[in-house]
């Protein structure tokens, strides 16, 4: 097995996951690289809303989108990811992706914060269909600092497990807090 | 996504894991599922080494191989897992399964303990070939208590994170302390 990196981690559920024709949501666009798996795995008969408060992560978005060959099967919204429920329908949608910490290469000052990311968090297990995804990556330390985990994960711990499976993986033996991904799913 | 369970979750990886060829081992063999997964999936030309200190591991997993369209591709020994070295060359090995805790179904008073599954897993690492990966599922509560969970997860947090990978997945809102499955990649 080759060492998986985080974001390989989270991809490869995703792709698992998304078929064509499915409706997803990237909640924090950021570079767009999730958007841009997510485009490719829904093909035309799909559609991606993909949600930033930064218009440099739509910028972005919309330029790598362009430059790879997927089809114009998304939305790109500079909109908090807390009002998702304005755009999709409940019980609709295959996957959505968070990943909680500050945009890389962007404005550290404009992290995800814990009250909006449990709002727009518990909005998505309502948009989800049965047998949906929530990929949820969540970063920490350094200008992010611990408090948005640490409630994001508080309330993980305390999904009902009638209504939704939650595994929690750690990369259990490297130093400086590296990110944990989650995945939630819809039974 | 279908919900997962947890021997469903170890199986997906020991699954993309292995390979016909592949020599393999079973730490643990109890009622021999794994056994016959890694025999079915090194196939005739690879090899599966199972180990138990119960008769009645041995006689289990012995019928199950049978019943089964398995090729006689593996040797069942009634010995520890701590002796593991004596039956194949280091870095030869492409996956070890543990499961630690109990044998299910059989005697609670034998179970696995901290001290010889610690060095069974210090040994294991030097079976791994590169790339190669242990699949580790840790029971505990009950009859097994804490101690061998707590010492084997400390044990695992201190690997060293240049050599080895080490992911720990939690059913993060599964009450009564569900098994921890965790995976070794020896980098």
């Amino acid at each position: 097995m080759k060492a998986v990196q985080i974001t390989q981690w989270c991809a490869r559920f995703i792709t698992e996951q998304v078929q064509p024709g499915d409706i997803c949501i990237d909640a924090t666009m950021g570079n767009g690289n999730d958007t841009l798996l997510l485009c490719s795995l829904c093909q035309e008969t799909g559609h991606v809303y993909a949600f930033d408060i930064q218009e440099q992560a739509l910028a972005h978005t919309r330029q790598k989108l362009q430059n790879a060959d997927v089809p114009t099967n998304y939305t790109l919204l500079l909109e908090s990811h807390a009002n998702m429920d304005h755009y999709v329908q409940p019980d609709s949608v295959s996957c959505i992706v968070f990943n909680l910490g500050y945009l890389p290469g962007g404005d550290h000052t404009k992290a995800t914060l814990a009250s909006s990311s449990i709002e727009a968090l518990t909005k998505s297990l309502s948009l989800l269909k049965k047998g949906g995804l929530i990929s949820l990556c969540i970063y920490s330390g350094g200008d992010s600092g611990f408090e948005e985990r640490d409630a994001v994960l508080s309330w993980l711990k305390n999904l009902d497990s009638h209504k939704y499976l939650v595994i929690r993986s750690d990369y259990y033996n490297r130093p400086n807090n590296p990110p944990i991904p989650v995945l939630i799913i819809r039974q």
